[in-house]
């Protein structure tokens, strides 16, 4: 095989435009589709080459990696109108990047498989920052062949590339339950700050001793300390968030299982983002918390809190 | 003042025992009360001075540590028949090294130094493991002067003292709030682990790859560890963890906080509490959402469950 100097990018959001800018950096040809067409011409003033469809984007290049934002979408750019598998030549490997559910994951992969095409599970996280620096974090599953294809992507896109197996599913399955872990988690980081500055404990104080405690979390230690310096610039966006627990709840539901503090984790973030917060990051459920509470937090204002 | 060397210390459960153990190993006398006939036949095993009430026991240390399971049995040994505080002489320190509600905590502080005497404020954790090697975690607040006393006695029985101010009620909202974490992050742990399971992904892997995540967290790293390798002897039992959140509860409802993730929990160990598990480990929620779910977990057998 010759070396591999051509990829397509569909959906040029945050992650994606991260990948495309990682791999443009690294001296690859990228090919970028996006329904926007400021990120079009983005792409072209950074020298990458602007597509109108998945189709075009497939015939193009090799490889072709999707960034987009559901289960729906990714349907939609790999076998809808113009889609990308029957546009490209048998063998193209496609690199799923975005977080759906496991059983899509798997179910897509099949139908590229048939299709004469090769796959990857691989979705992605680490948020825009590390996008943008070529650091996000992989968990993917596929085929050795394939992985001997993908291997310079990931090395242009990521700092760290967990290798699950060649079962195409089972990364998108390990993705979800850390998604799982980690917005519950944050829920109760933000629900352990409220209550703590309600009754009055410092919470600096509080969080210095919690992290090196057993409540401690990983979330804790980095949501916490934001919520501590009353900063809810979006890491995670609740929007995501909740998208992200509804696959949770969805895949639960589909083979029975019970989850119920993923449930009370997804309950409060939709509330917090039925209430407006939606595009703030996930620890801004304290906010709403602080609401319903009536206790005050860095940072946050509100005339129904007391500031005792 | 001279050199402290007698100490009284009223409830000889686990956590308690580790302490006399701990202090005897240290050359002090130590006086101890409990119910139980059979823990004052093994404290004069080990040279230890049974007492037959806290009041006897407050009579002849000038400092007494409480080790009981709740509220209401502090009330009793430090103000009921027989209590602890009208026997002691003027000047005598309490040490309250149970877990109790931080509004318990503040009324028990001020009702004890309204009598003349000195408290501290000092819940103690880390089980009955560490408590026997005198390394468990003091989180301690209270006056100065008591802690120059008290000094000797926390360099015996633990591996690390948070110092939280002079407020008598600060470390027990402090740790109450690292409780409540801790509680919510070994339900979501087990949680995690039934729904991976029910779903394919192989537990050890899925292990190894959150713990290196974002969705780690200090009780999934242990807890987790253990629902892998199918052990579920109490490290901190779900009896205990109902005790502890049920504190969680009523606190935050006295004071009006939403505690959405901590009800869920205690919602969910409650129930394991029901169906029988209450002396196991808190990881053995992993048990009852195994069951609820139909999902297999090493080292269980439930015949009601697929193998699968």
């Amino acid at each position: 095989m010759s070396q591999l100097s051509d990829v397509s990018i569909i959906g040029l959001g945050a992650m994606g435009w991260g990948a495309a800018l990682s791999l443009l950096r690294d001296g690859f040809n990228v090919y970028g589709v996006d329904v926007r067409s400021e990120a079009l011409e983005q792409l072209r003033a950074e020298h990458g080459k602007p597509c109108q469809s998945p189709a075009e984007a497939a015939k193009l290049a090799p490889v072709v990696m999707i960034f987009v934002v559901n289960d729906a979408q990714t349907e939609e750019v790999l076998f809808g109108q113009d889609g990308a598998v029957a546009a490209a030549e048998a063998g193209t490997l496609f690199i799923n990047c975005s977080t759906i559910s496991p059983s899509s994951a798997i179910s897509f992969g099949k139908r590229i498989e048939s299709a004469g095409m090769r796959a990857i599970d691989a979705p992605v996280s680490g948020g825009s920052a590390r996008a943008l620096r070529g650091e996000v974090t992989v968990m993917a599953s596929g085929k050795s062949e394939a992985f001997d294809i993908a291997g310079p992507l990931f090395d242009a896109i990521s700092s760290k590339v967990i290798r699950l197996g060649g079962e195409i599913g089972q990364a998108s399955r390990i993705k979800m339950i850390n998604q799982l872990l980690s917005d519950v988690h944050i829920a109760v980081a933000a629900e352990a700050m409220t209550l703590a500055s309600k009754i009055g404990v410092d919470l600096a104080t509080m969080y210095e001793v919690i992290i090196n405690s057993t409540g401690n979390s990983w979330m804790f230690e980095d949501r916490g300390a934001h919520i501590v310096n009353g900063d809810y610039a979006a890491r995670s966006a609740i929007d995501i968030i909740v998208k992200d627990l509804g696959i949770v709840s969805a895949e639960a539901e589909s083979v029975g299982s019970a989850i119920p503090m993923a449930s009370a984790a997804l309950g409060l973030f939709s509330e917090a983002e039925v209430e407006g917060y939606g595009k703030e990051d996930g620890a801004a459920v304290a906010k709403l918390l602080g609401k319903k509470s009536g206790a005050s937090l860095p940072g946050v204002t509100d005339p129904s809190v007391d500031t005792a």
